[in-house]
Order: structure tokens, then C-alpha cells, then sequence
């Protein structure tokens, strides 16, 4: 048997014989690096509980006192608390092996009275993944404020729209990172929708059913951090919705970067040339001295992807008899661990990248020469100043398109007399009369854009109240952001003072 | 070409020749199983756009008084709306090209005046998809109802409590429901957080940025339900968001529902016999007389699991450069309208199936007979009544499981020497002495499941009082349905009256 | 009760009571769109099943021609079988229902001997899956030949060969096509391999353990066509693999089609411009009358990511206890169709995509104007020619690309003088002596291409190479195909035969 | 910059500047827990890389040799070629920096000729492919030989067979097991088809095309191991499929393994309790003194999950134009080494269980009591022995258990006449006749067994054979991976005598 695993066997005890090496190879490798990411919670659950315990009445104070002294003993080793408990193994029971080795089982043997490792085990990936949210909607906020920042930079370069990938209609890029803005906004809520609903604690649900001890769970949860208790306490332990809803808001906010950087891969090649990814983020290659390779692009689009299968392991894990899922538990949620561990370095990658983004307004003309991005404005301008059914509009220049591309004609050359013809040709009837200058006028791409007057739209003022919106909407989520920190800060304040309450309680024949 | 397309094609247009058959065939079927679940929305979209071109000026008023006759005659056709456009063809553009085969181009030629294809499907599909939403949603309240129905008559139930399918300890069926209940009340939560969050009008957003046509935006938005207009053109039309967060909040959903499901099929085994699923939902065998299949459950499981699947259908389907996701969108969305199908299907029959459940106290009993399911309570006496650590007493106690069973006898037969020896075993200290009848109190599933002080447990007070929360968060959720459906109301109100308002304008030059 | 539903339920049989509507809708909606795909197979196996019997001597002779002749019946009808057997209802037992309304239950109640729904529906799957198969093999056999041909008219079509889809070495499209031809033929080895694989009839094994009619399975699997019989009754019904597979093979296989779809996408915009999709697979807009949509190409790509979806769908609704799993295996199964439709479809879509594809190479062209895609070359050159370590030359190459770019100067002006200086610059080391028409030797692209020695290469004799090693494969598994069908022919025959006799056995007491 | 990163970027080179630390933190990770399990491959593609140079002439024979010996250095280290290589950083270029560090670029520089780090890459992503299969091919020959040892065991165990996961018919442990033998022999021929479709190599492709060098591949291939060379440059560095194929044939495998420990599952709970998992594989709980937790089989089925997830990852990272994916890819790969870890780690274990396991006949048998599983056989025989329809016997024999069950009748208590009555009930015929004994002879469960003719059923006899089958594919399955093996030992020898004999060439100038 692997002497760091979370074993309570000993001779004469319900299982005989030690684990069985096949077993423990996957169950408790060493080095443990499945348990490692939530030995921080668990610790932090021991010293709660402790505390709890005391405050209770079920603990001896001196008791408490010495449990709390031998867990502090563990912070201040070398690699800290998760160091420390790797190194003594036993994972979700790490604190009570170290407890034992160093005060006995008569005093450590009194620390897990109303716990499980059920509810050790949900508090501290409970514990992990409210840090994890917390890390992502701070790395979020980020890339969302470098968006803004390209935004407001960029608010005026005039870009080729696409749909279907073809040129479709004068754009700004202002207007292209303000659609994302508005994405990123959701994906924000969508993880502070989930940090909230998941902000209660789970100890003290034992097992299942919760325990005979008196404890106080409202006051675990306090020191914990959380702002509620489970209203059930199987729920507390077995529902599997915390770890679903993380893994999918993962992957939709993992999808979204992936798509901002296949935009900018595609832009970063030699044909559209629009954007210029800084060289830091980019590697060359060992064959072709003259490749420059945007890896980093290629990375916050490939965890997207991968976080998609995470998800489907995090959630197909949980498929069987709802009382049966333990071990399957750990393998699911060491996939979501990777996930927030994807999410972080994806964040901050991409908004690295955007801040050092040179972005081209020369090369992005280039898609203007001789388009015909503005056929559509031709259309409306035949609606709105000839009265033109959209329709008939719409055919003719469709017509006109047609005629220009069979006799060779570049869109540049277009005149009001093709216009007139091509609206003849379509609908028979003749008689439109052009002004000089038509065409010209509505074949200007920043005309164009200039025109759009429904609001969230690509010009210019349209963006900047864009940009307007979403400063306002950054700043409230600033603010959310710095009250899930400030709480957090405060439990763990809570906790230092209880902790310290019990140490500084004199010992009992001891003169102060 | 199929004269089902909706193509815009003619001779001399910008396209040469017909759709190709291979592509008509997958793009286009006949008959057309891919867009009728949109076609609602559409027609909605159709009449609220004439209303508010009319009302902006844009439309002659006696045109759109003509187009929204003709709109209104396909509501009074045979198979309502969307039979009358699946036989004209055309999808998204049915409405227009019924009006044309009615009015001619040149009334209308004139619907589709600041529009595009991209925000007549965003509509049709926001529309869709918020529909589903709030279908669902009254779906889950009912089941909600029916599993807080079952708490209450099942209270008292007297059950094994479960942990990796062994014999945990004694609980109360009332809890087991009332651990949905909250699992389910997050779901419903999602559920609305998603119907808000995309609580949104894309029309006007054309095909990225707007048009020239100077639209009203907020009054279509009004007239289509929603409360609010989109703040990006670009972000109206292109976002993934929507669609992946409505096909991960229903996988989650359905693996909430095809976990109760998994249970209950366990439950209704000869071996487990708990309950006994009403004949109506299960049917007999082909070749085995006897048999009694719960084919009910295994449909909702299985629906489940094949919603996981279809969230990777979405959100994979988007996994390109983001302007350029069209057609693979049709198929995404097609995978999700049936994981709302499947959805609406799985939560009344799971209401059903638990309405008409009996569920089987004498059978549940039977697992206590020769138990070990009480030693936890008998290690926790030891500790709360005789100050033994709780990992002395724990351990003694699974050193007594381990004696008895290797002398072949049955838990009902332990006795306070028992456990007095055993301690003695484990600890090597003598001296413990229990009074007659601790065994006895320790060993009694009712007095256990009593014995709960942490609330949120089984004990038929905390039970009750869970339902209350329930049944309070029932109320308010209820509440929100109704403002829900209050405002789609609202907005057909609104939309009918407008519509009213433009055929009642007299005809010019006709005498009232 | 719906009267469509597989039930034999009646008063006073094991369960009470029709099935619940909500069961109903569900699992036995009308129309049944869940059960169409399998009834040619459920037809098959009813005949062949008779035949065996009688053949068996379990059925009396003019019985089992009472029952064929009635199932015969069925084939004349207006749609088929199909169309037949939906109409009657009843799915798995149609055959059983409409031979009970026609010939009573005294005849046709003998049809079922040694049957169950278990094996009908594995019987019918299985027969439903090879055809898929064999479908699917032609298809890909015809994809196979679109892309050869292909490589044959692009062999000499010199396109930039991309990594990290930047620029990096000149390559042909030959080359391209190529590599696809040995990608496609390991789809082909996939499917091979499951048709073989599963090639292998389950009837007679009833619902687990068979059964104690005397069968002759052989018989059976012989007239439906199958090369062998199950080996054990259980992994006859049970197994999930062959699904699984399926749906595995499937994907990879829309996977490949996907990034050919891709590629081409990219190709087809504006800014790369190498290929121009045929008209026919695109379609206009309804609002840009200059677009021309490659939707034919978004269709593939799609349907390539949906059925990874499918893939997840399928096995995860097995994932139960391995007796468990019926009615979701007819969820999966309907999944798996949908697959196969989606296969059928888009690999004859892409074919003719492929088939009218023009190719532009003075577009192609132009990604060489000033490209520094000879810089491996050109570091080759420095070595073989000149003895330079590669290392050595390649960082002096970029040495080189770095001082141009420093110095605004274009790829096509680099002069010998210029290499030398740079490899000065990285190594410290003069005295490099290039001789005039070296840079310009190995900056023309088509020698490069045609210098690649490795056999596999992008140069003409290689291509042709590949292609004739191409088209011997396309032969063998051409051949494959035609066995396979020929295998299906003959059993079909012979199914008609055995038919045949049993309707020709003169009727007892009739002089012939 | 990370000095363990792969570049050749200094000063004056193509790109400026160092790496960015948020790109070096999730690309080039220290400590690289990403590429080590590809080093070994990489290490032995240098090796062979450098004899094959040499003996083509490129490389000179000393500075081979040189290299050579620099190379077998690192295989002398502690933590041998692994840890030495993750010391010195640069991933798959880490040969070449410790040659610089070693020899100087004079001499290093040499051994990237003709290489890219694309094939570098391929090369070792193969050989690690491989080497994953043959190590799980051997672990699934010896999972299978633990099963065809059970089914030996267990052969005539009396259990229930379910279907629906009811009481269906009687059946034994042996058939049961039987049907796991013939889905494990096709896991395993999908791994090696795996293996032999894949057994090619890509080194000599390098980027895309190959280069100006003479290499001579095929002698790569041969010190490599392969059997075949590539066929295409590009299809032997840019395909998806090998990946996607291993991902998925591993998904499946591991279904099958999760499928069985699901079954065990099942069986080991207290209500079933048809088996005895060793204790040495489950652990016991921390609060629960009497439970004993199987954790051994929630691994197996939880990994069998994430492997569904991990097909999703792998596949889905390819889904960009086919020339773009390249760190995509390594974020696949690494989720495809954590799949064979899995598979490695299941299969092991799950043997391990099946050795170990304890059946118990006695409980098994409990469910045997007062159960209708008998009730298939005695419709059967009223069609055998007295001549009713199918139907009609299964009809009456259902509407005899409806009678028992009302009456309160055992199924142990139905007697002739009951059977007589209830016929008489369902078909209005009087007359049949049953011989005293006839029910009892039906009810009998080891008989019903018995009687099943149809081969690959429960009897003896029956499974007797089928283990012989089993056993004989067992044995030619052997043979394959014996060859396997022999044939990478083979590899392995030549690649050591080429590299002696290098080594043993006299250096120029000295006497031998």
C-alpha cells in the first residue's frame, strides 16, 4: 500500500490487506498530481472546522489550540501548504495524517468529528473552483479592457466586412472588437452568474445525511468564504450541476477567444495582411528562415477546442446512479482544473497579443480595389432617392453585376449609364435618370459606413457610443469583481482572527 | 433548381444556371424538414417589419396595408403559417415570395427594404429559441411541482441512503426529492438567466452593419417581445452565444432529469424494488410474458445523453472564422430546436412517471434488515457520549464489523460487549463501559435519520422545512413565468393592434 | 393507447392499462419518424425468418406461404414497404400486425417462434448499417475518383504550400490533391474494415440466451446476406461496438471531407483566390447583389463538426449497465442514420464540387510576387553547394530576410552579395564566394519543386507517381466494392428463391 | 525568453525580440510536461536521422560518428534520454541544442538537414503512437486472458439474465462473460488495424515537401521501424486522422472496460450481491466504519468517460484549413497520451479485479426465487409440445401472470391447471391438456439453460465451445503481437548496429 494513501486500514479493520498496486498507480499515483490544485481548500476547511469545532463546544480549546498550531507548522515549510501535504500524502486526509504523525491520534483523532471525506472533498473543490471563477473574471476583465482598448484605436480604420467569408460591405474594425465586447460581456455574466449560484458551502453535510455532532455550518461557511449553506445536505455533496455549468461556461468563453484568434489568424496571413501579430508571439521555424509562426493564435484557438471535449467529460462522468459517482468525480473534475488552467493562460495570452497588435489600414484598403462591396448601397440609394421597389433594386444591380463581370469591366469603372441599362434590362422599363455623381457617391466605403444610421452600427459616433456602453458596463463589472475579492478577503481576515482566538486562549494551568 | 429555394436567382442576375441538385438536396429538401420550426418567427418578423416600415415612413402606408393582407391570409390557410410557407417555399423569404405571387414585385419588392437574410434568420431563431425557453420553463415548474408533491408524501419514507452504491446510511426518501428540488431550481435558473440575457431584437441589423434605411429598431423590438435592441449590428447577427449556452443549459438540464430517471430504473429492479413505475409507462416484452420494461426512464436518460452530444454539435459547428458560419449554423440550430423537443418530451413524461409513482415502503425496508448502515452513529455515540476521538471510534467500530463478520455473525446480533471488546482491539485500552440498550438506540434507522441536528438533513422537521424553501422559491420562480408570458402576450397584443391600425386606414381617395 | 405502438398488450395481459400519452408521443410518435430507416430491414428479416422456419420444419408449409404471400403483399403497395408498414404501425412487429389483421392471429401468431424485438431490431440495424456502408463505400469511391482526377488536371498547377497558414514553400496542387487521395483511402480501409467486422447475423438469438426453438441461424444469416453468425447470443444483441464505430468512422470520415470543404473555402475568397466554386453550388443574397456564397462548402464543413456531436450521442448512451441500454440505443441508433445521411449527402456534394471546380493558377501566381518562400532553398543550396553547416545557413538566411525587411527591400532584389554579406553578418566568417545566377537559380519556384528528391513530392513525375499508385488502390477497392454488392445481390436472390419454393409448394389436397 | 524553448531566434535573426512570457508560460512550460513523452522518439529519430545522412553521403563520417557519441551520452544520464532532454530544454530540437552545446554548430548544424521540425514532430508523435498500441494491444491480450479464465470458472453459474435490467431469463456467468471475449477480440482488432494502417514513416517529408536533399527514407524507416515510407509529403505531416482514429478506437475500448466494471458495479451492491470485489481494490470510508467503497471499478468506468471527451478534444482540434494546425496539435496529442495512460492504467486494473474476483453462486441464486423468468420457456412449450401459435401461448402465459399476481400467487405456486385456465381465459378455448410435471419441468432454471439449442447460448456444452473459439483467436492474436514486437526489437538492433558500426569507423588519420 502506498503510504500516501488516504487510508484508514490498519490491521483488523473492515478491508484486509493494503492496496493493490494496480489500484494505486491510478487511484493515488506519486507524485499525486491529481490531488494537488484543492489541498489549499482542504486546508483551509481544516482550520475552519477546527475553529467551528471549538466555538461549539465539541472541541477541547487546548485541543483546538494544538490541531491549529500543527496546521499553521505546515504553512511555513518550504513550497507552502500544498508542498507540505503532498509530501505526507493522503490527499483529502493529508491534514489529519500530519495531525497524527505529530500530536497522536488522541488529539488528531478528534479533528474529523462531523466531516467526511464527502464534504471535504466538495468544499475543497468547491473552494477551487470559486478561485478559479474569481482568476478568469479578473483575467476576463482584462482582455475585455485591452478589446476596448483596440476599440477606441482602431474605431476608425476602415475594413472590408465579410459574410460567407466574401466581401460583403464596408466596415470598421471599432465596430468588429465592439462585437466582441458585447460577447465578452455575456461570457462575464455567464461566469458571475455561476460564482454566485454555486456561493455556498457544502460542509458539514457529512456524507449525505449530515451527523449527530452540533455544528454550526453557518459559521464554517463564514470562515470559508461563503455567503450561504447548502439548504440539503445531499445536494450539498452529490449534485453535479457546479462542475457541468463550470465546464460549459468554460468552453463558451474558451469558443469565443478561439474565434477572435482565428479572425486574427486569418487576417495575419500574406493575402489578407491586415493584422501584424508581435514577433514575441509568434515563432520561427527550423527549416524556413522565413516563417514567422503565430503559435500563440494557435494556442488560444486549440484550448477552445479541447475545452469542448472537457466538457463532455466533465458531464458524461456524472452519467450513473446519482449516489454512485466518488471516483469518477475526482477524474472529471481534474479535466475541469485543466480547463481553468487553459482559461487563464488563454486570457492573458490573447490580451497580451492584442495590446501589441499592429494593425495595417494600408494593406486593409487593398480589399476595396475594384470591390464591389457597395452594390448594396447602390440598391438602397435606387430605393431611397428613385423610389425603387428593395427588390427590383436589388436584381438590377444584380444584373448590372453580372453585365460588368461578362464584359470585363472592373467595378471602378461602373457608370450611371450601366445602372440605368442594367435596371432597364432587369425590369423592361426604362426611364430611370441618374444624376452625375451617383454612383461615385455610393461607391465610397467610408460613405458607406458613414451612412449606416441604425444604431450599433460601424460609423464612427455610433462606435464611440459603443465604447460608451461598454466602459459603463466594464466599470459595473469592476465593481462586482472587486466585491467577490473584497469577501473573499475578508473570510480569510475571519478566519486569521478565529484561529488566532484559539491560540491566544491561555492554557489551563498556565499563569498569563 | 428547386422552386422551393430561397434564391433570388433569374436569368441574367449575378449567379449563372440553377442550384445544383447535390446541393438542393442537403440545402433544400422537399419537403423541408430544416426551417419549419422557424417559420413562425418569421412570419412575425414579416408583419412587424411592414408595421413599423409603414410607421417610419419607409413604406407607403397603403402598400403595407396590402402586404399585411396577404400576410394575414396564410394564417387562416389549412395548417396555419407554417404549412402555407412550407408549400410556397423559400424559408426565410416565403412571406416575400408569397407577396409577390400575390401582389407582384412591385408592392412586394418593398418588404425586404433594410433587411437581409442574416437578421430575418437571427430573428426567426431568437424568437424560436425563446419560445423553447419559456416552453421549457413551465415544463420544469411542473416537474418542480411534482417532485415537491413526492417530498411531501414521501417524507417519512424510510430508505437506504447510498454512497458508491453501497449501504451508506438510514435516510428519508422526503430528503432524497428535496435534493432535486434544489438541483432543479438552478436549472430553472439557468433557464431565465439565458432567456434574459438574450432578451434582445437583432432585427435591423441587416447582414453586419445596418443599412442606410433609417429603421426603428426599437419599435420592431417592441412589436417581436423584446425588451431590449442589439447594441452591435455585428454582434446581432454573428454571436455563437446564444446558441451554445441554450444547448449547454438544457445538456444540463437533461442530465438532471436522466440522472432522477437513473435512479428510479435502478429503483424498480426485482433486486432494489423501492418503486414500482405505473404499467402506462412501461411496455411488455415480445417473447418474455413476465416482463415490465420502464422504457419511460430510458428514454429520459437516454435523451440526456444525446443532449451532450448535440452541444458538441453547436458549438463545434462554430469553430471557424467568425463571419463566415452560415450554413453549418442551420444544421447547429437544427441539433438544438430537437434537444428542446426532447427536452419539452422528457420533462412531462418524468412529471408523469413521478405522479403516478408508488413507491414501496416494506421494500425499502428491507435493506435494513442485517445492516451495517447504523456503525457511523454507533462510532459518533461513542465519541458524543464517552469522549472517544472520532478516529478511535470510527476505527474500533470497523475493527467490530471486521470481528463479527468473521464470525459469521449478523449485525442485529452485536452487543455492547461486542463494541466494548472491539474498542479494547483497536485502542488496547480496557475500561469502556456502555450502558444496556446503547446498541439498540444507535442501531434504529427512524431514531438515526432523527438523530439530525445539521439542517438540511432527512429528519422529517428538516424535511418539511426544506419544503417550505422549496416552496417559496416555487412562488417566486412561478412569478417570473408569468411576467415572461405576460410580455409575450403583451407584444402580440401590440403587434395585432398595429397591424388593425394600418388595414383600417382608409384607402386613398375612398369614402369612409 | 396510439394503435401504432409495438404493443400486445390486452385486457387482462401483464400490464394494465394503455401507454400514457406522454409515453407515447415520445417513443411511438405518428408519424414515426424514429423507425422508417429500419423497416426494409424488419421486412427482410420477417421472410427470411419464415423461410427458416419452414425450412426448420418448426412452420407448416402452407402457413409460412400463407405468411409470405401476405408479406409480398406489402411490397406492391403505393410506397413501398416503407409506406406499408408505417401506415399499419407497430415498427419491430408491423410484419406480425398486419399479418394478424389479414390472416389471424392462428397463422400469424407462428411467425414470432424463436424471435424477440431484441433480435429484430439488431437484425434490422445491422442490415440498415451495411447498406449505409455500402452506400457510403460507393460514394467514397466516387469522391475518391473526383479527387484523382483532380490531381490529374492540377499536376502541374503551382500553388504556395502553406504551414501555420503562412507562407512556406512552393508546392503543386497535384501534391495537394494527392495527399487527400491517401487520407481518402484510409476512410475507405475504415469502413472496410467495420462492414467486414460486423459482417455477422444476430438473428436467432432472441432477447440474451436464445432460445429453445430448433433455428437454423445459419440459414437465416445466409438468405439476409450476412458471411457469418453470432458467437454468443448476448454479444449479439447487447454490444454497442458496432454503433460506436460507426459513428466513430463516420466522423473521421465527414472530418476529412470537412477540411477539404475548408480549404477550399479559404481558396475561394477573395484575398486568396485560387479556385472558383461552379455557380451552381452557391448561392446569392438577398440583400448584396454582388455575393456569391460558397455554401455547398459551408455544408460540408458542417456537417463534419455535427457529427462528432453524434459520435459523443451514440456512445454516451450506452454508458449504463450493459443490459440496460434499449431505448436509448434507438435514440443513438436515429443519430447514427442521421450520419449517414449526412455522409451520403455531403460526399456527393463535394464530388461535384470537385468535379466543376475551376482552378486559377494566375491567381495562384500571384502569392509568389515577392514572396521569400525560397529561403529554404536557398539555405540547401549553401549547404550542398557550398558546404555550410545547415544550421549555419539557415540562420544566415534569416539573418538575410530580417536585414531586407530592415531595409524595405523586396524578396526578388536579394543578390548574391546580399547572401554573402548576411551570412558574414551571423557567422563572423568571410570568404563565401557565390557565383552569379545563384539566388535567381533557386528562387524560381517551379525548379523547387521540381528539385525534391524524397519521393512524395509536390514534382510533376512524382505526382504522377502517386497517382498511378492512387488509381491501383482505387482498382483493388473498387473490386472490394463489387463483392460486396455482389454478395447483397446474391443473397437477395436467394431470399427470393427460398421464397419462391415455398409459394410454389403445391397447397395439400390440390392436384398440380 | 525560456532558454528550454525550441528557437533559433538571436540577434539579426527573422524575429525580434524574445519570446513573450504569457506565450513561453502555456507553450514551453518549465517544468515541459507537455513533450516529454514524445523525447524517446525524438532521441531515436536523431540517431537514425544521422546514419541515414551519413550513409547517403551528406554527412561526413566523422562528424556522424561525433554525434552519435554526443547522442548516446544523454542515454547514460540519470533519468535517462527523458529527464536529460527535459534538462536541457527545446523539446523537439533538444538533440540538436545539446549537440551545439556539445560539438559547436560546425558539427551540430549538420544534423538538421533535410528535417523539419514538422517531421520531427510526426516522426515522434508516431513511434510514441505506436509504441502506446503495442503496450495496450499486450495489456488487452492479458485482460482478455483474465476473462477467458472467468469464463472457465464461472462457466455454469446459474444467473439471472436481464434485459430492461429486469428479470428476463435464466442464463450463466460463463455466457455472460463469453459475450465479453468477442467485444474485447474486436477492440482489439481496431487497435491493430490502427497499428498496421499507421505503420509508415513520415521522416523525410519535413515541412511539406520534402527538400533538396538525397535522402533515403526508407532506411530511416527501417532503423525507425516502420514498415512502409509515406506515400505523400503532406499527408505524412499534416494528416488528422491518425490521431482521430486512436482517440476514437481507444474510446471505444474504453467503453467496453467502463461497460464491464459497470456491470460489477451493479453486481458487488448489497441487493444484487453476485460478487466479491477484492478488498484490496476498494477503500474504505472515513466516517462509515462498515463500508467498503469499489473504487477500482468507478475508475474504470469514469476513464472510460473521459475518453469520450478527449475523442471530442483531439478531433475537434483539427477543424481549421488543413495546413494551419500545427500547436493545436500538441495540445491534441497531449490530450491523446493522457487517453493511453488511461487505457494502460483500466486495462491493468480491471484484469486485475477479474483475477481476484469472488462469485458468489448463492446469491445469485436468490433471484431465482419466486421469479417469472421461467415464462418464455413455458409458452415455448405449449408451441413445441402442443401445437399453439407463438402468440397465442406468449398471450395466455402474460395473462397468467396477470391472474397469479392478482390472486397473490407465488410464481413457484402455478400449477398445470392455472396454465390451462389462463390459455382458456386469453383464447376462449377449452381443451388443452397439460401433463402433470410439465410446469415444474419449464420452471426449472438449470434446464431452461439447457434447452437452449441455438449455438452461442448459456449451456455448457455451448459456452465450452465458445471458449474454445475465444481461445483460439486468443492464441493467433498472440502471434500478431509477438510479430509486433519482434519486429520494433528487430527496429531497434539494426538502428544499434548501424550506429556501432559508425561509431567503429577509424577516424581519418589514424592507425587502426
Amino acid at each position: 500500500m502506498s503510504d500516501k494513501a488516504p487510508s484508514f486500514r490498519a490491521a483488523g479493520t473492515r478491508l484486509r490487506g493494503a492496496l493493490r498496486p494496480e489500484l494505486s498507480a491510478v487511484c493515488y499515483p506519486v507524485p499525486d498530481d491529481r490531488i494537488w490544485r484543492v489541498l489549499e481548500g482542504v486546508h483551509r476547511f481544516d482550520k475552519a472546522h477546527v475553529v467551528m469545532l471549538a466555538e461549539a463546544g465539541i472541541l477541547d480549546t487546548a485541543d483546538a489550540a494544538a490541531l491549529l498550531r500543527a496546521l499553521l507548522d505546515l504553512e511555513g515549510r518550504e513550497g507552502g501548504v500544498v508542498a507540505a501535504r503532498l509530501s505526507i500524502g493522503g490527499g483529502n486526509h493529508s491534514g489529519e495524517k500530519h495531525l497524527t504523525q505529530t500530536l497522536g491520534e488522541g488529539v488528531a483523532g478528534r479533528i474529523h468529528a462531523g466531516r467526511s471525506s464527502g464534504d471535504i472533498s466538495a468544499v475543497a473543490n468547491r473552494l477551487t473552483q470559486q478561485q478559479g471563477l474569481r482568476d478568469t473574471l479578473a483575467l476576463l476583465m482584462h482582455l475585455r479592457r485591452s478589446v476596448l482598448e483596440r476599440a477606441r484605436r482602431d474605431a476608425n480604420v476602415l475594413v472590408m466586412g465579410y459574410s460567407h467569408l466574401q466581401h460583403a460591405q464596408p466596415a470598421t474594425l471599432g465596430h468588429y472588437w465592439c462585437s466582441w465586447l458585447f460577447g465578452l460581456e455575456r461570457d462575464f455574466e455567464r461566469l458571475r452568474d455561476l460564482y454566485t449560484r454555486f456561493h455556498f458551502s457544502p460542509a458539514g453535510a457529512a456524507v449525505l445525511t449530515g451527523s449527530r455532532f452540533d455544528l454550526r455550518p453557518e459559521r464554517t461557511a463564514e470562515l470559508l468564504g461563503f455567503v450561504r449553506v447548502f439548504q440539503n445536505s445531499r445536494d450539498a455533496g452529490w449534485a453535479a450541476d457546479a462542475y457541468q455549468e463550470a465546464a460549459a461556461v468554460l468552453a463558451i468563453l474558451l469558443a469565443t477567444t478561439g474565434r477572435i484568434a482565428d479572425d486574427l489568424y486569418l487576417w495575419s496571413t500574406a493575402e489578407f495582411g491586415i493584422v501584424e501579430i508581435d514577433d514575441g508571439f509568434c515563432i520561427n521555424s527550423s527549416i524556413l528562415p522565413q516563417k514567422k509562426n503565430p503559435v500563440a493564435l494557435e494556442h488560444v484557438r486549440g484550448v477552445g477546442r479541447v475545452a469542448l471535449g472537457r466538457m463532455v467529460s466533465v458531464q458524461g462522468s456524472f452519467a450513473s446512479a446519482s449516489d454512485s459517482v466518488v471516483f469518477e468525480r475526482y477524474l472529471a473534475v481534474e479535466e475541469l482544473w485543466r480547463t481553468f488552467d487553459d482559461a487563464r493562460g488563454a486570457l492573458e495570452l490573447l490580451a497580451a497579443v492584442l495590446d501589441s497588435l499592429e494593425v495595417r489600414q494600408d494593406a486593409a484598403l487593398r480589399a476595396f480595389h475594384d470591390s464591389w462591396c457597395w452594390t448594396s448601397d447602390l440598391a438602397a440609394a435606387l430605393v431611397l432617392e428613385h423610389g425603387l421597389p428593395w427588390r427590383t433594386a436589388q436584381q438590377s444591380v444584380s444584373v448590372l453585376v453580372r453585365q460588368m463581370m461578362d464584359g470585363g469591366r472592373a467595378a471602378a469603372s461602373v457608370t450611371e449609364a450601366d445602372v440605368v441599362q442594367a435596371c432597364a434590362s432587369y425590369s423592361g422599363q426604362t426611364g430611370l435618370e441618374l444624376p452625375v455623381g451617383f454612383v461615385d457617391r455610393v461607391r465610397d466605403p467610408r460613405a458607406i459606413v458613414e451612412s449606416r444610421i441604425v444604431a450599433g452600427g460601424p460609423a464612427a459616433s455610433d462606435v464611440a457610443r459603443q465604447i460608451e456602453a461598454a466602459e459603463s458596463a466594464l466599470e459595473r463589472d469592476a465593481h462586482t469583481v472587486q466585491e467577490f475579492d473584497h469577501a473573499e478577503k475578508t473570510a480569510c481576515r475571519k478566519l486569521g482572527e478565529a484561529v488566532q482566538a484559539l491560540l491566544d486562549v491561555p492554557l489551563p494551568g498556565v499563569q498569563a
